[in-house]
């Protein structure tokens, strides 16, 4: 297994003093995923909860949807240890349907060439409903996240130089936490854990990611069966719009006490009278 | 033209209050680059500079050096105008080398298993030296750039959601600032302008990116021959063993005056005496 973060010699510079140390930074690596030994996608991420990432990933894609869909997950066995751990082969039980052309897969989440079509693409693979979800949050309990999910962030407080993707209960029980210098990579990890353990669609429960919030990591919670994703910063248009289209709730800027709402307003539950039906 | 910024309507939380307004994001569009009319990649990335980010993009892959490569860009004709504006086709010159598959190139930036496939299969693709570029910066100049930076942010300002990469001279002359919701993409309309003023490679000049330091944005910049890189947060491992190995200068939390310089400090002009001898 790789590791997570690594030394460096660095010359820092404070308030007028040069001084030469080592550094940790996270690692960056490399991964190659195989699906009975076929390359469908290299993706570069910090080593560490490598199979969950692949997996993950593969659920993203629309390929997996429940523990029983994997027979076996393992490094493959390169004859070089440098390579070793950076490639993963799924193997699939025999009633998933794999791509003939399982390259595609690569390319898939951003395939349209309009958001629209992007849209409706993510409409007709998704495999379970978010909109009927009846889950409710409250926003003191979504304003916290953020601190949480930093709290559990043992690589960043090292290296400052990762992101973090946390599943929680509505009720605010941490579920799972992963970081990786990707924001995707997190989330994959996260949904390959919540894969492992059976548990998809994640009815009921958020995803708090540490960035921004890209019209991919609303694909992936979509995929997953994410009812509420909450973001430190901002969302684009496609993310919402995806959101909406989803029936899925999305805080942003979730920092300082305060947050946005994007969509699924309904499902936050706010400690004021509001004038939301201004 | 697509807009660079898009309105949604919002509930906003704040000290207790609750609002429903509209609010301005960063619009996130996918866009199909072409090479004579064959897809080799599809990107999400914010609308504006879309021929910039293609062209970059094709340098960043090695396929372009110089402006008299490209022949003509143009907006595919595709009769629907929700999709004209996101597919850009490069006619490139007789001269220039087109791989047969050219998909490939997608996935070329990670397509070795290990760290040291990557950095072999970046040098061996790199059209400049950069180890041999004579720029010398100053500390104090290095350190002003990440604010010269959100200074030329217009759509950052509006939105809070956008990366920026700007090119500046040795002496802090800001030669182009581009935004993009993906770090990569502002990179590449960078450098795809540098490359239509025929100014391939960038010697003496630094490159100051918004957020963190991947091991793609390295291998960028060394593509388009910069000799300084700098950022206003971490970067990764193989973010620094690729500076390392390209001799160009990495300069990273870039920010209260600060920085750590995690390669090339030959060419950092530091205002005190230091121990990096030590």
């Amino acid at each position: 297994m790789g590791r997570r973060s690594d030394r460096r010699r660095v010359l820092r510079l404070r308030a007028g003093a040069t001084s030469s140390r080592g550094d940790s930074l996270a690692v960056e690596e490399p991964m190659e995923i195989r699906v009975g030994g076929r390359q469908v996608a290299v993706t570069m991420r910090t080593p560490g909860d490598d199979f969950e990432l692949a997996t993950g990933f593969l659920v993203s894609e629309g390929m997996l949807t429940a523990a029983r869909d994997v027979v076996a997950v393992r490094y493959c066995a390169t004859g070089r240890p440098d390579r070793t751990y950076n490639q993963v082969d799924v193997t699939v039980a025999a009633h998933v349907a794999v791509p003939d052309d399982a390259r595609r897969l690569f390319v898939s989440s951003a395939c349209g060439v309009c958001g629209k079509d992007s849209l409706d693409q993510v409409r007709t693979s998704a495999r379970w409903s978010v909109a009927d979800d009846p889950a409710r949050v409250s926003s003191t309990l979504l304003a916290g996240l953020p601190d949480r999910l930093r709290a559990g962030q043992a690589v960043f407080e090292r290296t400052g130089g990762l992101h973090a993707a946390g599943l929680f209960t509505a009720n605010g029980d941490l579920l799972c936490l992963r970081e990786d210098v990707g924001r995707h990579n997190a989330v994959d990890k996260v949904v390959g854990w919540a894969l492992a353990a059976d548990r998809l669609p994640l009815r009921g429960c958020i995803l708090q990611v540490s960035g921004r919030l890209s019209f991919e990591l609303v694909q992936k919670a979509w995929m997953a069966g994410v009812p509420v994703l909450s973001a430190v910063s901002a969302p684009s248009t496609l993310a919402v719009d995806l959101a909406v289209e989803a029936g899925m709730t999305v805080a942003g800027f979730v920092r300082d006490g305060g947050m946005n709402i994007y969509a699924g307003a309904e499902r936050v539950d706010v400690p004021v009278a509001d004038d939301r039906s201004a």
